[in-house]
């Protein structure tokens, strides 16, 4: 089953102690529409400015994700920038222009409204509002959030999140939008607020998983070096959700493996600046690396106790 | 098979936010033992002064602890004082009296130099040294360090960590013992310096098991209240050594165990102040909260992928 995802289709220019990227492909859109293709056909809804380059619209097209909502308006693409700390899990803004981005509302057409599976990147929570009252009746849907939501429009977000299927958050805006520090916690909380399940990203340091049945805790894939982690939140996302209209139910189980799936998905992205090893990224490498997570994370399996 | 662990048995003081314990029961040795022998019989070697209390020596003995090796001298025994941050992965040690630990020279009886399983808890490379060439041909033999060795005795530790089957260290550590700022390097690197196994100890974010057959990464026990992280490490070596000893070999499958088991206990731990929730701890808890873990981490357990 195909997915409609909604969001930032930006241009990034990133510095880190150890080279960059400037006005690379960037915006959650992309990112995560780049991994979820590899689950499921992708739909974008997003915005860009008339400096949109035909390569980078080509680049969607030739990954078959359909990007008949991916609006080209007068003015320029959205841009940030960014620079890392020598702890990349640190970074700063220096400058953000939203250009078109700032008047995007977004209009899904008809067969996008029927869609069963609908991705809200972190955009404003009226705006996510605004996509879900377009949709007949999806069977999941996902949101991210970021802190500048939860700090000035906590009441539409509220609204927003009570219907989720997923949300999709890091620790410390668990912490902000449960009031709780300790994340056992956090993640209760959060559920009670409305999703049916939340996502907790640390980073490094993998997710925690809370849903109806419990909890769920992934480490991250480890890895030997880590160049550029933006949009590693955006590719856990499509590899969730990608993962779930693949299977087209969601249980416990399926929801597991989405996650893992994700996890896999977001180790990749992080190896490179940019989107770039999405670009270059093939299901063998996908396959061979989700067996892998498994084996560095099962304590049961056949192979270790039958030694 | 039985364990003998060599370390502190100490008095300590610890300040949270949240309340503390002045004097208490700690000490390397102490918390080692005291989930060791849930699993199998320990010997502990430390020493104590005249101001070590029959309780705390009688609460070893009820739990079949073998205190022969816990030496009482003239003098005080050892005392830490601690005070944590709110972020209770932060603290500040506020005083240190070495005391009868100052000269602590540890002697193995006859039968200890014959066991099968040794732990050397955090003091001098050199005195862990000395331990070692007191031992006949011990089948396992596990270590933990800080930074205070690896920055002051860093001949005498690689010395020490060559022969080593299990080093256990924490992540900073794993990072200044190495010269690798990534995980990943820092294990591999640290495996080239000898020991056959490396458990870099991630806090509240658990445990990378580095080994010649590879990695195993695990969560910590997601808890609702952390109360005092004090002993947590030692806590878990002992349920790792525990565990090792009570199966009489080693390898890949075992070995994860351990460390799940170890990850077990040291979530107990850290529920109360000092070693107070391992007096109370019941072997039921234990297989209880194992059962709890692996079900947390598990994403392809028939419960899950029957659904």
């Amino acid at each position: 089953m195909s997915i409609v995802v909604v969001g930032s289709v930006a241009y990034d220019t990133i510095e880190t102690l150890n080279g960059g990227a400037a006005k690379a492909l960037g915006g959650s859109a992309s990112y995560f529409s780049l991994a979820a293709r590899f689950f499921a056909p992708v739909s974008v809804v997003a915005v860009v400015g008339a400096d949109f380059k035909r390569e980078h619209r080509e680049l969607f097209v030739e990954r078959n994700i359909d990007v008949r909502g991916l609006e080209q308006r007068d003015g320029k693409t959205m841009h940030w920038q960014g620079r890392y700390h020598e702890d990349l899990n640190k970074r700063d803004t220096i400058d953000l222009a939203l250009n078109v981005f700032s008047d995007f509302k977004p209009a899904l057409l008809p067969d996008q409204r029927r869609s069963d599976y609908l991705f809200l990147g972190n955009i404003s929570p009226t705006l996510q509002q605004h996509v879900l009252s377009q949709m007949n009746s999806p069977k999941v849907v996902g949101a991210d959030t970021m802190n500048h939501w939860i700090d000035s429009e906590r009441a539409a977000l509220t609204r927003m999140i009570a219907g989720l299927d997923i949300l999709t958050l890091n620790d410390e805006e668990a912490r902000s939008l449960s009031g709780e520090h300790n994340l056992v916690k956090a993640g209760r909380a959060i559920l009670k607020m409305g999703p049916k399940i939340a996502l907790v990203k640390r980073g490094e340091y993998g997710v925690l998983q809370f849903s109806r049945d419990g909890m769920f805790a992934v480490p991250a894939y480890p890895l030997e070096e880590v160049v550029d982690p933006t949009g590693a939140g955006d590719t856990f996302a499509g590899g969730v959700m990608g993962y779930l209209a693949r299977h087209g139910r969601l249980n416990e189980g399926i929801l597991r493996s989405a996650v893992v799936y994700g996890t896999v998905m977001a180790s990749f992205v992080v190896e490179k600046f940019s989107l770039e090893r999405l670009t270059t990224l093939t299901w063998e490498e996908v396959d061979r690396r989700y067996r892998a997570f498994i084996e560095l994370t099962d304590c049961q399996h056949p192979r270790w106790t039958s030694q």
